[in-house]
């Protein structure tokens, strides 16, 4: 069989689009109704994609006044997904950071149980000062100590989902013993983080393990990428950077002694799909046309760490930006924005629509065979394993893509035409990880 | 109308008798399985119920052996039993203990909205040491301590809600706003246990806050109940001990300028409803037969903190056991267990049967008719205001209570036919909260 291309639907709100929910056919309250995720569960797994995923940070930041605002926590939003669906793998965000080992693996455990084994985790070490203060802080922690607290809260929950071994329940009523106490395996960790002592208080997942995706473009990112991760998504906007990307990723997780197959490779495409390619830029003009831009200034000013005042619409950004290294909060993201300006001489203006369309994610305009054909080249010269599908307006765009882009891409012999695997990690053409056990 | 009873369903895997699972009909891993749960939501909610509840705690403690160990977490269990059910008020236990109140406030207003206002908290401080050690510390924090947490934890709780006015999200397409930011209230919190500086990234939740329960009956339990509970769930095992928990509660709750008509009390009872007495009878003493003392032998040791070789199955308790202030654990659970055990001179055998059938609830075998005379008893004078149900085998238990008990209560005109209520706040008869806001 050729090799098979992964696709993930990246639902937001009513769109990836910032002003997508200013088109006449959005609701702006949707992203607050199980029904519309339900709807846009559904769509997704009609086009047999592999999975879906949620975003999530533990702050309100920005206005309020930009966009819709505010949303369902991603752990419980996909627990209600899991019963409208049957096959779609389900994948929340979840910060290192911000939570504790044990509730997070017990909760992933149990979207796990609930879906028949079709939970992911996100794992994400959450940038920037506002998550921060609402615990406990008053900034966030450095770059490099969010990804070491990262290592170690995934080794925790290892083992705490390594805690019962797959056969411990026994369910003996005759002789009144339900379960084998001998394959009870305490986590007994001590860490520079955390101190987890018990066994998790839920069987061992479906999965083993729910998958686990990475998202920090950094090199810390990729080295934990490397270590740990089954999927990672990531912002690229030219082949070669992709490319650099992925040959990068799969040599680290060579290096970690793991073979690269076993982690798939997703950049974000946001595609706006016309019947012809005029209709496609015409939406994407439309949409660009409804931004105000002088939220987004903010945002970006805060990002690039200068004053919004040297800011100018009509200009390029400043010259004297900080590199890379001065910055503790998302760093490949930085640097994206950065180059992507640079190297187009955008304006902020500019800059400013090309965000607001995708936050850094490639955005692509053209008909379905065009974005066929899009994905299809960067799939095929090493730059990907599968793509994060990020529909500019929601539901529509995904419905597009459903109804026009997959058949292309199954006529091609890339993907699927039904579900033929139960698990996450099956759709995703990876193995059931075995339980490494605790002091073992 | 007359003064209505309410009615909650006490969920516990295949029934709160610890033998449950061992009876030819019980699936011993049903508490794994969303289908159980659906089924038990919808028997609640043909009964017209409040609501249903799950208990939890956040480790896996004792021996596996004993009964069906580890469970799906509550948050999620309810949310995926949200999808399921219409009407029926869902309440999942979190600890104040060993949660962030930003992460916890999320989710309880992510379950309200996702369910039409229908969520509720059962705030509880976690008792014992294995929990803390699942959390980076060495043994739980002291009882007071706890329970100062607990009331700051909702403290901040409720400033989340509440950081949103109900009126702050607009959609304005036409202007490109979406939200007032005017609207929007930081909580600004800085106390003894918790700095939390921002808005809640939720909406308001539709019930203004979700209910609150509490279900710690020691004095500092009682205390947190009268200045915020909603609902009070409590174990009493005679209408003495009952009428003089309900009065110094409603008495607290008014010394705290609450109306004391707006804090619920629910004892539990464990009713075992056989078509005539001796069936009943028969059905618990099956029940008790299969129970191995040895498992419950350990467990009383560790609650009586008493060594295991001290307590012998056919004497009675020694007589040199701790004063409850000596008990950093459930104070009030201890002292219940050595009340009853001393009050009806039980050997440990005797008091281990006790303890198995309802943990220290109180226990009662019947036919509908002394079910129901036994509830509108306490209810009619002055120990309770609804019952917390907790069906020794279940689904069969909750299905007998709600086809053969729930008529005769309706018949007597104390309990709805209907729901003709929408939040659960309403269905228990209570108030929205209005906001307070942060600052204000
Ligand atoms: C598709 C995608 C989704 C992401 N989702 C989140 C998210 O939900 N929450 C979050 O804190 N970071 C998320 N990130 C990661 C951040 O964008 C940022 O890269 C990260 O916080 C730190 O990255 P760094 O390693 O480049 O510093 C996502 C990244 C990608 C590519
Ligand atoms: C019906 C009921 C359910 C309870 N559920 C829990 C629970 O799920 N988790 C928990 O830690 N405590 C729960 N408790 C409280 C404990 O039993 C115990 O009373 C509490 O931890 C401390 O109580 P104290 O105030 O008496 O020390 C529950 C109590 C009752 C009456």
């Amino acid at each position: 069989m050729t090799r098979q291309l992964h696709l993930n639907a990246f639902l937001m709100t009513v769109g990836h689009h910032e002003a997508a929910w200013r088109l006449p056919e959005s609701d702006p309250f949707a992203h607050l109704d199980l029904q519309h995720y339900v709807r846009l569960a559904r769509i997704a797994e009609r086009g047999r994609l592999d999975s879906l995923f949620l975003a999530d940070t533990p702050a309100l930041w920005n206005s309020i006044g930009r966009r819709p605002s505010g949303g369902l926590e991603p752990t419980v939003l996909l627990t209600a997904l899991a019963t409208a669906t049957e096959h779609i793998g389900l994948i929340a965000t979840a910060s290192t950071s911000y939570n504790e080992p044990y509730n997070l693996a017990r909760r992933f455990a149990s979207l796990d149980h609930i879906s028949g084994g079709r939970a992911g985790w996100n794992v994400v070490t959450t940038a920037g000062p506002d998550a921060a203060r609402n615990f406990n802080l008053d900034d966030q922690p450095a770059h490099r100590d969010r990804y070491e607290r990262a290592a170690e809260f995934i080794e925790v929950s290892r083992k705490l989902w390594d805690s019962w071994e797959d056969d411990a329940a026994l369910g003996d009523k005759a002789n009144g013993v339900w379960g084998d106490d001998s394959k009870i395996h305490p986590a007994g960790h001590e860490g520079r983080y955390f101190r987890v002592a018990g066994a998790l208080n839920v069987p061992r997942p479906p999965q083993g393990h729910p998958l686990l995706v990475q998202a920090g473009s950094s090199a810390d990112g990729r080295e934990l990428a490397a270590r740990y991760a089954d999927a990672v998504f990531t912002a690229q906007q030219t082949l070669a950077d992709a490319q650099a990307f992925y040959a990068d990723l799969k040599r680290r997780a060579l290096a970690e002694g793991r073979d690269p197959d076993t982690i798939k490779i997703l950049p974000g495409i946001v595609p706006a799909i016309g019947s012809t390619e005029a209709e496609a830029l015409a939406l994407e003009e439309e949409l660009d046309r409804l931004i105000r831009p002088e939220y987004a200034l903010r945002q970006l000013a805060t990002t690039l760490r200068v004053d919004p005042a040297d800011l100018h619409l009509d200009r390029e950004l400043p010259d004297d930006l900080p590199a890379e290294d001065e910055i503790e909060a998302a760093k490949s993201r930085y640097t994206l924005i950065v180059e992507l300006a640079r190297r187009e001489r955008l304006t902020v203006r500019q800059l400013i629509g090309r965000l607001g369309g995708g936050r850094g994610h490639r955005t692509f305009a053209g008909t379905p065979e065009q974005v066929a054909d899009a994905i299809q080249h960067w799939f095929d010269n090493g730059a990907a394993d599968g793509f994060n599908i990020m529909a500019p307006v929601l539901p529509a765009g995904l419905e597009l893509f459903v109804e026009h882009v997959v058949p292309l891409l199954q006529r091609r012999g890339l993907f699927r035409t039904e579900y033929t695997t139960g698990t996450l990690r099956e759709h995703y053409g990876l193995p059931r990880p075995a339980a490494v056990l605790a002091g073992a």
